[in-house]
């Protein structure tokens, strides 16, 4: 723990077969008013909307739905979520589903008693709030982005091709979340496969990096062998409860600021992954998914001893015999098998890019400073090139 | 995650070597008068004392002295405190030292308003307080119990011959804790040392239980894995920051409910070793490390697959050619040799136990049922026989 820093971190998470069950009563600490945001419906198929409703009812609350949360929640959208909430005045923001509707709601909440355009304030100007918060609930439907226990939300400007993230303070973070495993059973496999990606490079964006031997690094290294196999028993079996819930589980926690505690970070496949999600709109997972092998591969040798490591502590790969660069590489092709294995995307063809898209992909791409190497223009079309 | 939870944990760590410089406005959020609880006066001699009054003059604080918390507070010493918070009508208890201190803050706070005897209320009849609570902070001097980021207080009454911890919810948690690794470094060897075992054994008592393939189970195996080898740099450096950054940081993961989520828990060697502690007033960790092994070693065979897990996942054993019994022998004995390594006391006789107190160790001994066995008297008595 080389660095200094403070955690501190109050979401209530009501986890288990039984979560839902506590709805009420955390509904009861709040106003009256409740704006319902949610997806594309799938939770009026699923039978989580009534139970939403059933609870909303209980603690006597006036509901005001806010549907069509999509899969990267678009700056136009937020602007539409805001009015509602001003217009209703709400007290309370329910976000059901997954990151993007708890993300869209925190945005949401940071934005409702604040004059400025929420996209230029937040997104563009990095601004912090200066107006009241209203509070965020989460009843949680997909595991992977963690944004149910933190402050973050991702936004999108498909007309900018940006898609920015804003790290709020814990203020802004969701007062409770809702966690029942198999509110996710009934998710496409392709959806699961993209959380499940997602999770694994929430870790290793806060993994690589530094040469310290951090704790942190030693969470991340169970973390990451507890999600792989999971993740295995999982594709085999969606409604295998277990797997399901230690995913959901590691979702949370690798993304609520504690693994990263007094260690430096990453965070480039994010920003490479977040190009592509700008200009094609894909599934962010995947879009992980496709970048960040060849990232890794091209940033390996300025991170020799941690790629090692990594070999050895996640992947079980014996060291006997072998140089460093050789355990290192050994440790990414034993995540790649294991990518191919769990059915993620590897490679941005499949999600829509071509040679013509490079500049614009590179346009759209932030560079961050944190990890082993810092990237240039060049290297960042040369990785989105190899990672067609 | 087999079992359902709800998991908040509110407390605001600083963490790192500037962390005292956060303590003035922490303070700030509470009430003008302070009771400022510590032990022997070590703090005094490194100069932690004249930092905290600074920090509680800059903040314009009245402050109460309430020293002489002892390593073992008793339920009479309790009772001066809470004397103390009622004359002087006390706003905050800021602890500054061990778990001694922050446990013994946590018991006054719950008792300055409360009519009954904290002791017979709290820890005898086990009631959760009815009373308004006095808000606790800790500036941390000692790694190890954990106390800093949980709502639990040990209180022993040497009269009866019983040590007996109460976990109170997360409103009697330390509001903050303040956490310099350097603030460790004067501590006596066997102090650390003490401490270092403490930890471990808050991490197998949540981890030797339960056949279910919990994600709580790979976080603590990596947590153990960062332990073992912090020990081993602190034990040759007691000044290695890193690794006493890392303990510290360990010490309060291990016992603030986290790595307990979703599974079942044994803490049977936390009753024995209490129960000596209760007739000896030995150091807690020391308690622990003399009756740990003759207690695994004994239950061993109810939980093979667990035992075996630990051998390879923390100790790294090769399982190659070895049968379950053998692999989790192996495990023990690497954990034995650990123990030794750093200076654990590995037997009751150098803490002043002998065979004709093993009828009293065995009265003031509680069974618990959340482990692999439930133990009878007789299993009791011959497991203390065996730690002899």
């Amino acid at each position: 723990m080389l660095g200094d820093f403070t955690y501190c971190n109050p979401t209530r998470l009501h986890f288990g077969k039984n979560a839902m069950s506590a709805l009420t009563e955390e509904l009861a600490k709040y106003g009256q008013t409740v704006q319902l945001i949610y997806g594309g419906g799938s939770i009026k198929r699923n039978g989580i909307y009534d139970q939403v409703i059933a609870a909303l009812e209980a603690a006597g609350k006036t509901v005001v739905e806010d549907a069509g949360v999509m899969p990267n929640p678009t700056a136009d959208k937020l602007r539409e979520g805001v009015k509602i909430a001003r217009e209703r005045n709400v007290d309370f923001l329910l976000a059901v589903g997954g990151g993007s509707c708890a993300d869209y709601a925190k945005a949401v909440s940071v934005s409702m008693n604040c004059d400025d355009d929420p996209w230029e304030k937040y997104f563009a100007r990095f601004e912090e709030p200066t107006c009241e918060i209203i509070p965020v609930g989460v009843v949680l439907t997909m595991a992977g982005t963690g944004s149910e226990m933190n402050g973050g939300s991702v936004i999108t400007n498909h007309e900018q091709n940006l898609k920015i993230g804003h790290v709020f303070s814990t203020d802004v973070a969701p007062k409770f979340a809702i966690m029942n495993p198999e509110f996710t059973y009934s998710l496409p496999k392709y959806q699961m496969v993209a959380g499940i990606f997602d999770i694994m490079n929430h870790i290793t964006e806060q993994y690589f990096s530094g040469t310290d031997d951090n704790t942190s690094d030693y969470i991340m290294e169970g973390l990451m062998r507890g999600l792989v196999k999971a993740s295995r028993a999982a594709v085999a079996n969606p409604e295998d409860y277990e797997a399901r819930s230690n995913i959901m589980w590691t979702a949370a926690w690798a993304l609520n600021t504690f693994v990263g505690c007094g260690k430096a970070q990453d965070w480039e496949v994010h920003m490479l992954g977040q190009a592509v999600s700008a200009v094609t709109d894909a599934t962010h997972g995947m879009t992980l998914a496709a970048v960040a092998l060849p990232y890794y591969r091209y940033i390996m040798d300025a991170g020799l001893p941690k790629f090692a490591r990594f070999a050895q502590n996640v992947w079980g790969i014996d060291a006997a015999g072998k140089a460093d660069e050789q355990l290192a590489a050994a440790g990414l092709d034993a995540m790649e098998a294991w990518m191919r294995e769990i059915g993620c995307v590897m490679n941005l063809a499949e999600l829509g890019c071509d040679e013509s898209m490079l500049e614009t992909l590179a346009d759209a791409t932030f560079v961050m400073e944190g990890g082993y190497r810092k990237l240039t223009r060049e290297e960042i079309i040369a990785i989105f090139r190899e990672s067609l």
